[in-house]
């Protein structure tokens, strides 16, 4: 059975996300949003350089020969602390920093990581984030805020495959991205480790099948982001994305649960959501009962516990 | 993708079971087994007459038209307290109590089916019992013994399909048998409604095929039984019998596991295993942990957990 590529739908009137889109639980691209001075700004790196605070920034460096192959299981990169004006001109190949060996990306954490403080883009760079003037209201309360998160990503950069936890914009300011995403049910055919998909090398299609069989079994959702488009990305929705050329983008993530939903020591948002983490745990004594039997009864035990968990928590097919 | 028919394969030392053929849990027929003079004696009804105590007992009676599709959710039959006696001589067609409407099963269930004995068949029916003389300790230790269960059938009864939790030999006296057996493994394609399954009518493939499109997906064992036939039916096999003719056989029920793990309250030998049955209620307070959320996390935790027991619990694909 073939799978199907949709194309990510593309609207213009993200003033319709909360009555109309939001509740299909699908991605949209909404394209030339108004989202301020950036999107011609941001081009030049003395601007960037001249508004930017100069702080200590955790990223990641990698060979640019795995630039779109990154892998959080071999660790084909390096976590580094460097300056931000460092990685400024490194990603826009200034001069002086250039390297022709090497790739970067940040995803900015906020200025105390392990802290109760997540990412703020207006309050962790006040001067530069004037000219982003996206109203967030389009999509969330104030109250619902999570985290703003600055990222910037040299050419070709691809990040691995993973959903997060609250439903996000991904506003892309400078550069064009490839995104692939795949709906949350399609989790068995990604080969998961945690909230991440072991599959990280699309570059041989036959090796990628026979390591990864179900893989190509799974329909995906394709898009393309250029400056000034805003991704909606659902919460449990997997997303790949590739940076084409130099990319800025500024990622709004809010809760779009009851709070009391969300793990509290959370930084990046892609925790398991309470009730989940807990059935997970609950699920481990369920576990242990069955290994108390051999192994056939195990098998038809766990085949009976799969069958009720089908019929009672999975969405029926449309 | 088609299904396989196996032939159950056919041995003829039983000698053999507990050394080299009960370890793969699989079925087997032994055939022309020394089960006694019953093979001979008991096809005459006047010599059951004279040999069977005239207890009442509890039978099933089936319209002849429905005698191969015995529907336990439908309920196209009647359970009636009988004779004995009347049982016998309707089953065997004698004049007196001949009715061509109607079928009959008898599943003896012993003396005190609420209390906590078992069907036991030489203290239930001591007399005749002198005429089976299968050596029972080729098959269990004497403390394995859970129950010995005579059946009675008319010609044409089909007893749908379930699965037992016991390891359990069925010895066909009287009568020739054709059996259909599913591995445990196939319990999805079987449409469970507790330890029975839901399809019941074999008679029109399109109309089956319509109603359950996954049983004709089930690899499926088949076999034949005559008198001296004994088939060995493992735990949690699901199995169909149909007797071709007036049938009288002894089926013997015994522990094969640790009795701690057993339901003390089972007279059948179908209750779930302790360790199932309680891993089955705490599945439920994990589904209500998940229930919290809405459906779309619902199914996306339903996916994680499912995956989560098919990794820890089911056998590899050999």
């Amino acid at each position: 059975m073939a799978a199907t590529t949709h194309q990510i739908p593309v609207y213009t009137e993200p003033e319709k996300f909360r009555l109309d889109h939001s509740s299909r639980r699908q991605p949209i691209i909404y394209r030339h949003v108004q989202v301020g001075n950036c999107v011609e700004k941001w081009k030049s790196p003395s601007y960037l350089l001249s508004r930017l605070e100069d702080k200590p920034v955790k990223i990641h460096e990698v060979d640019k020969e795995q630039v779109d192959r990154m892998d959080f299981r071999s660790k084909n990169f390096k976590y580094m602390t460097i300056s931000m004006h460092s990685l400024i001109k490194k990603v826009f190949e200034v001069e002086e920093e250039k390297n022709d060996d090497k790739s970067y990306y940040l995803r900015w954490v906020g200025d105390d990581p392990r802290g109760q403080t997540k990412a703020n883009f207006h309050v962790d760079f006040p001067k530069l984030s004037e000219d982003f003037s996206l109203d967030q209201s389009i999509f969330f309360d104030p109250d619902q805020f999570f985290s703003s998160v600055l990222r910037i990503s040299s050419p070709g950069i691809r990040v691995w495959t993973h959903y997060d936890i609250m439903d996000n914009v991904y506003v892309q300011i400078m550069g064009s991205k490839d995104v692939i995403m795949w709906a949350p049910s399609e989790a068995f055919n990604l080969y998961l480790d945690g909230d991440k998909s072991k599959v990280v090398d699309f570059s041989d299609p036959t090796l990628l099948n026979e390591r990864f069989p179900k893989f190509n079994q799974a329909n995906k959702w394709v898009g393309h982001l250029e400056p000034g488009d805003v991704l909606f990305i659902p919460a449990l929705w997997f997303h790949n994305m590739k940076a084409l050329d130099t990319g800025v983008a500024i990622n709004l993530f809010w809760k779009n649960l009851d709070p009391g939903l969300y793990d509290k020591n959370d930084p990046y948002g892609n925790r398991d959501l309470l009730p989940g983490a807990k059935a997970m745990r609950m699920l481990d004594n369920v576990i242990r009962q069955v290994n108390m039997l051999p192994p056939d009864y195990r098998d038809f035990y766990g085949r009976q516990l799969m069958s009720k968990l089908e019929s009672k928590l999975l969405l029926k097919d449309e």
